[in-house]
């Protein structure tokens, strides 16, 4: 298995992750990953995972903004307040992405939510909502370390095309130390939580939501690469 | 089009199943709801149905239970926790229904969620965290009274068939006079909200998510059809 | 100190009771309930505190609500909505009780609620919202067990007035085995929410939610007595 | 009356200002506002008032999160996600505005809510939790509006002491442009989220959320008079 790259070992971010071993390689290294490093991946499927990731993003925000209603501290609010805002940046510039695949803005905003959409983001809407501070970042940290990972795993694939990839712009972003940085920094706060929030105690349940959005995410992957012919 | 079975005609009921009708006839007359007016749905594509509607059920008692919170009135409120209390006596019911297809409740419990089932529960849950008791009523309203124009499509298909059909006991469950009341009572309260609760004004936002509810239902029914060979 | 009435040794409950005795016997043995007890509480005081606890109630049944909503399992959302319905049931009887003191429903119903009553109700709802099914519950429990054990203080009480106490029938509603056993389950609940939930770890975040929660009930019966001339 | 300085004739603003004018008169020119403007007010009733504002601010921003949550568009999660950090930002300085008047960071960050501020704060929290975006903005709005109000109503004053004031900083800052133009947008917002959001079929209840902000406001200001000797 590839090496944790992010948290403590012990901590709780690594014992999630190895809670679900196998269906966090399936994510981590779905068919999907595997054709972004090798350059392979059907133009058709990774504008449909744009699109539908630009989708995803307008609720991730939503679940950032919940996480700062519901954070444990003012100095935890703040952490989640400016992290909506850097989300909200990071989605103009995903916009500008967008069309430098061919879709314009106007395309993008009017495309409708795909199941897959739907189910990964209010699933984790509601996990927020009827659970703690704790609960909602477990829930969202497969999206967040687990593109981290991705990006490390594919830079370490021998098979990865590095020579007129066309994903090479996606792999950059990801891979950059900004991002890196981020997902480190998630997973030191995640492993904090365990210690202040029983993650000890609560784990069975923190593992089912861990494992349960990395199926969802598996399932958005897949949304993707079914829309190549 | 079948002639709108619940709600004062003007009303917001109505107006909300007119302004989708091709997509609440989708969901209304879906080959699955043929399948069991005329006897010839495929059992596992039932079976499937009844297990997920299990799960459904789950967190449809959850979305009632915060629509007891967010209950405009003590009114209101005890009509929700009511309606929670029914939901949750139906539920045993469910319970030996399913056993009474060869499913037995052990089995029932071990099921996990379809992504169908997450995807529709969770939106609503959704909608009612976001939004008023407004948008939750609505959001609910195409299973409620879905279910209830259902049965009586099914009573009104020239090719129904009766002796015989082994869905005739789920039929009869909707077409009883016990759930056509409920589904009456349930139209006749989102009149009466979208009067004092801006129906009206806030028609656009209301019917986006009355229409998204019946798409989710759809897919729900498709999903049930897939597990057919 | 009282001997701790409900709950294990050792588990959440006794802790969080212990945790804050000095503000939990001042909730639990405040002038106003040695009123009760000796029969000298002046009646005014008496009138309203059962017209604003009338209010308390209505908030309380949404907190069920919430509760039910946020429930870890079936099981607990069960418990939670039959123990809605429980409160509801009470509250009609808490409307006819009000009448026995010279308070007609319509007077009551027209009462708007004192800053502490909305200052404790909307505090436990959001410490509901922003926390898990167990930072809500420790929110509700001085309410819930705080209530049995003052009827037992009474009971124990030196200076107990028993005959010609005008409120010989609000601390027999209390003390009566009834409501005793409904204490002491509400104990055993959050003991073991405390194992399956963290409670250890959270124990500090835990504990202010209890002493707060102690303090506002405090300042509820402060507000009665204050109405005294 | 004061002349309604924000949001159009015959909008929700206005209308809801006009509804409850004799309280909105009570809290806009409470005799502790009057003691801003005449400079006569006493120091520890400032200074109260100072570290509650303080607490008070860290639950509008938990509220303004909340919003962003509930926003109806992704333009309105932008606003109030960059409303959300201006909030922080403004937050910093209050800390130093503190200072100023020789309360130290610490001993602002040790004090705790007086009942006051958690009645207030919770309830709006409450309000927004239960209803949608339009009720919990128009339970917000009492407070910001009303101090641009507040600062026009002082500089109003024929009584007002301008050398030698010791509060000129404060009513400086909410006189000043930068407030008065935030105070206008958001009843421009409220006036368009009334006309979206079915405000005019919502009067009743809306209104009455308005006045009860505005009750909860003047208590503040009570609370921060109380204070003084």
């Amino acid at each position: 298995m590839f090496p944790p790259p992010y948290g403590a070992p012990g901590g709780l971010t690594q014992r999630l992750r190895e809670s679900c071993a196998e269906r966090w390689d399936a994510y981590c290294w779905h068919p999907f990953v595997q054709g972004l490093a090798e350059g392979t991946l059907p133009l058709p499927a990774f504008r449909r995972y744009l699109v539908q990731d630009w989708l995803f993003l307008v609720q991730f925000a939503r679940a950032k903004a919940l996480a700062a209603f519901k954070a444990e501290s003012l100095e935890a609010l703040r952490g989640k307040a400016s992290g909506l805002n850097a989300l909200l940046d990071e989605m103009r510039m995903h916009l500008r992405y967008c069309e430098a695949w061919g879709l314009s803005e106007a395309e993008v905003l009017r495309e409708t939510e795909a199941p897959e959409t739907v189910c990964y983001t209010r699933w984790v809407l509601d996990r927020g909502m009827a659970g703690d501070i704790l609960d909602l970042e477990v829930a969202l940290a497969p999206c967040t370390i687990g593109y981290g990972e991705i990006a490390l795993r594919i830079a370490a694939h021998p098979g990865r095309r590095r020579q007129g990839n066309p994903y090479e712009s996606w792999i950059e972003t990801y891979s950059a130390e900004g991002y890196q940085s981020f997902a480190r920094a998630a997973a030191e706060r995640m492993d904090a939580l365990g210690l202040s929030h029983g993650g000890e105690a609560r784990f069975a349940a923190l593992s089912a939501t861990f494992a349960e959005a990395a199926r969802l995410e598996c399932a958005f992957w897949q949304m993707g690469l079914d829309a190549a012919p």
